[in-house]
């Protein structure tokens, strides 16, 4: 890595880290000169402006997500296990962030009621994790494992409420045992989608 | 009301709106004495601190929770009938408040990891909300509606995931229909509790 590449590298770690603790919107120039001892202005030299700070920050936290929940679900088998995998990557991911907290989900109360590009790049990101999760569901579904009835949008928003309760609980309240209930709550929704449970519907 | 109350009232009520824009901890004096054409000294001569504005907001949200939300449903019978109605209330009132959001959610990313009494407040009050329901679980567990293995902290963190999703995705991803979502999440849900589903146990 180049002298360069490595000073953009370790100002958007401290970045990352500053939007975790403050939001993306507590991400203020004089906090992120601060942290890694840099002028303002040097600091700033190596993005545009804030909101292109803020796009970066995201972009970096959307590739660790990605490398950490999807990419290690893939070699496993379409269908339920690679769901599966999937899920239980995230709702992991979810509770060990317990103490940072995951940027998608903070993000959301921050940017619901503010427009711009910010905003339209955290949706596109959220709306692209969604689609990798509808994809899974679908193959779960060709593979015979879930109902064929099964409306895959739907079990992705169920799946969604499971993880922003995780988040919720493990953070705010502090819940013992959060994950252990979110992990019995994903195996209770999959089972009414299961195709063992088609009597039921 | 005598006109210190009625004041009082005024400067809640734009308190409130200000929170629900902004967060508790975007509620600040300067913004507060414009939204009410006073001077700051004036607003503030009727809360001790900024912490105690922000107390009296979120116990003002917490009546009007209760009593759109949890009084309505106390007349129906006890038991799924009065568990159905608190929820669909809730939800009805999660959706209504896509335009403003409900604090106690804007405020769960904003106080996780913000220590002190607000943050207590909030906790202590969700927790009330949360005993409502439980009680109400437990209710129908003792009707014979939901199963004698119910356990009703765990349908609490259920139900929670799923309002928490409704107001993720009506406010953030403005998904048509979330509501619908929601409502069928829950039936599902109470479903899989139904005692007339107690040979999948």
């Amino acid at each position: 890595m180049r002298k360069g590449e490595q000073t953009r590298a370790t100002i958007l770690q401290a970045a990352l880290e500053l939007a975790s603790q403050f939001g993306l919107e507590g991400l203020t120039i004089g906090r992120l000169a601060d942290r890694v001892q840099m002028s303002k202005s040097g600091a700033f030299a190596h993005f545009g402006s804030r909101e292109e700070l803020q796009i970066a920050v995201l972009r970096e936290y959307e590739q660790r997500f990605a490398r950490e929940v999807l990419v290690p679900a893939l070699p496993l088998d379409r269908g339920l296990q690679r769901l599966r995998g999937m899920v239980r990557n995230w709702l992991e991911r979810t509770a060990l962030e317990a103490d940072s907290g995951c940027l998608y989900i903070a993000c959301a109360t921050e940017y619901d009621d503010r427009p711009g590009e910010v905003r339209d790049v955290l949706v596109a990101m959220i709306r692209a994790w969604q689609r990798e999760l509808t994809r899974a569901i679908k193959q779960a579904v060709e593979t015979g494992e879930l109902l064929a009835s099964t409306d895959a949008e739907e079990l992705v928003f169920q799946l969604y409420g499971i993880v922003l309760v995780l988040h919720h609980d493990a953070r705010l309240l502090k819940s013992e045992g959060a994950i252990d209930r979110a992990e019995r709550a994903f195996e209770r929704l999959i089972a009414s989608y299961r195709a063992s449970a088609a009597h039921r519907s």
